[in-house]
């Protein structure tokens, strides 16, 4: 089997570590934050932008995908990269959380997923099978099998029953993918589920690691539980995770959730609250989130952080800044997108230096010290 | 008085000219096209993608800058230029057009014109010193006097009593400006008004002409008549404006309406057409508006314009495009506004060209013989 992921090096007191995931579009360097396109497109930014910005991959949503623009514009136009102007790699994710959370009505049985689209109302199977061949077809450069994604709280039995049936989709999952006879496939990530329950956890990684997937999520995470249960699975998870294969933690992304997981050795990170965030006025600064919509910082001429040297900062006060997004302004989101991708992935790239320098614990300390996450 | 404009050619053939306006912020060359900055900001645009389309002069609106984020946040900003990070000239309309447009009650009066925002509900009043000096403070380029522009159908004794109190409020406006010590001062245009009527339209132009502005401003269209009036009332008032002074029509932007205008001798264009349309999913092209929101459109993979040269026509397909209209993705109003505006800056580029050469009436025919303005 061909090795897609390559630890460089490990931090001498934790688990972080620094490594190179090889995809069809080129080399990763992780840890490392995946934007969101949901729709074939980060919102509010251009290709060119995220990559002055440093991104490395993206990440976009089958299930949007799926039923806008659909399969086959999709693969008229070339696959998703030639479609949406972008080359560098794309993970597509499975559909799986967004059938759970978006989904208006949803029903779960062992053929896969039946449900109503979220905008106009049109029944849908999304299987375990059609899932893998939609990514095989968008040309995504990692492919995630479909799950079960149970909310929190959930019971013990649920949660087991929801990861017996994801290892039986990640077969089948990863049947499909087999099957398909083009070349240059991206690579299979599974995803372990067992919601709070340790036990299960380690059973779901059990399950998996049979299968030999080229990397490892951590799923069902990021679905309404508070950040103390996040940690406390991440804790009894990631260790029993195969230390040759990339780990992927779904949904999570806020700067101290980051370094949590870096440290209990995750890999990969996507979450919409940079974007999300940008566009509803509240930015990241090194001193924690900073509502900039807010009247406080209608007179505030400062930038939105004084020592970020991204677009936005060098050139617009916090005041414009507030004006734009007060009046509904798409250079407002613009703005304050670009600086929160840029707040993230400099994050991560400061994250990746101090683990080189087997300084990452003393780096989450004096990044902590500073950031207040309940700042306003 | 200084001389703030040349005429550096006329047609040979018709009325049209090319000309040069001085601004404190540089120079513009006529005739120009001015894309509409409303609240600060060219919907969808950045400062640096303006100037890359060639932008040399934007429109931004005092009535909506007074009511958010207000003169003393722009004040407080070092003036609009400095606020919103553009260095190039800036046009600043009365707020006359936006009061009888968008304000929910309004009551004129001789002093001014009382109005509700159309936001919040507060209540106002505009005088025409009011709008000199709030023009005055946002330190713009181009001045516009108050004016009382009327709808469309007028009779003919409202259009007289509507052009009479225009010019007694530009005389107020002027003293307003005039009375203002501040160095580098804008340039302060007049407002033609008198509606259908070719005597009225003589008359307004007789009495500004005596106030000696440094440009003339025909207002009162683009307020629901059909293009052949505004084609008509063009024919009988441009061809009384002064010679060496820019002539400005207010709120026109259609390619067809602008090479009669231009034909007239008409010197500058404002109209929101080319950035509102783009977010709606109607573009451009040689061969007239192409709305790629329409279904026809979702499996079509040729760029907006297959001889354009703007950014999005280079890198993305109308099939991409109009997913990302349908989905409202910011990225497809930033394409579309980008193609638009280069689509409009260009034609205005190449009127221009043609003028040197006497030949803008063989440009006209050219370009109307590709161009069908019903096209979709």
């Amino acid at each position: 089997m061909e090795i897609n992921f390559k630890v460089l090096k490990k931090d001498k007191d934790c688990q972080a570590r620094v490594g190179k995931l090889v995809t069809n579009h080129g080399e990763v360097n992780t840890p490392i934050f995946m934007p969101v396109g949901t729709n074939a497109a980060v919102k509010a930014m251009s290709p060119e932008e995220l990559l002055s910005l440093g991104t490395e991959i993206i990440l976009a949503n089958t299930y949007h995908l799926y039923l806008r623009p659909g399969q086959e514009i999709i693969k008229l136009g070339g696959g998703l990269h030639k479609f949406m102007h972008w080359s560098k790699p794309i993970l597509t994710d499975s559909g799986g959380y967004q059938i759970y959370s978006l989904g208006a009505i949803r029903k779960i049985s062992e053929e896969g997923v039946k449900f109503q689209s979220h905008f106009d109302g049109s029944y849908h199977m999304f299987a375990p099978e059609l899932s893998t061949n939609l990514q095989l077809s968008f040309g995504s450069d990692v492919i995630m099998v479909l799950d079960e994604c149970p909310g929190y709280p959930c019971s013990y039995d649920a949660a087991n029953q929801a990861l017996e049936r994801t290892t039986r989709w990640a077969k089948r999952s990863q049947k499909a993918y087999l099957e398909e006879e083009k070349e240059n496939k991206g690579i299979l990530f599974g995803i372990v589920q067992g919601s709070t329950y340790e036990d299960l956890r380690k059973k779901s990684i059990e399950q998996l690691k049979e299968l030999e997937f080229s990397g490892y999520a951590i799923g069902g995470l990021s679905v309404g539980e508070p950040k103390s249960v996040i940690y406390e699975v991440l804790s009894f998870t990631a260790p029993f995770l195969p230390l040759n294969k990339p780990r992927y933690l779904m949904g999570v992304g806020f700067p101290e959730d980051i370094l949590e997981a870096v440290e209990q050795g995750v890999d990969m990170f996507d979450c919409v609250i940079p974007t999300r965030h940008a566009r509803t006025g509240t930015v990241f600064t090194r001193h924690g989130p900073l509502v900039v919509r807010n009247a406080k910082y209608a007179k505030d001429f400062l930038p939105l952080d004084e020592e970020c040297h991204c677009y936005a900062c060098q050139n617009y006060s916090r005041a414009y800044i507030r004006h734009l997004i007060n009046v509904g302004e798409i250079l407002g989101y613009r703005l304050n997108t670009l600086h929160n991708l840029h707040f993230i992935l400099k994050f991560l790239q400061d994250i990746r230096s101090s683990i080189m320098e087997d300084r990452f614990l003393e780096f989450k300390k004096s990044f902590l010290t500073q950031y207040d996450p309940n700042a306003r």
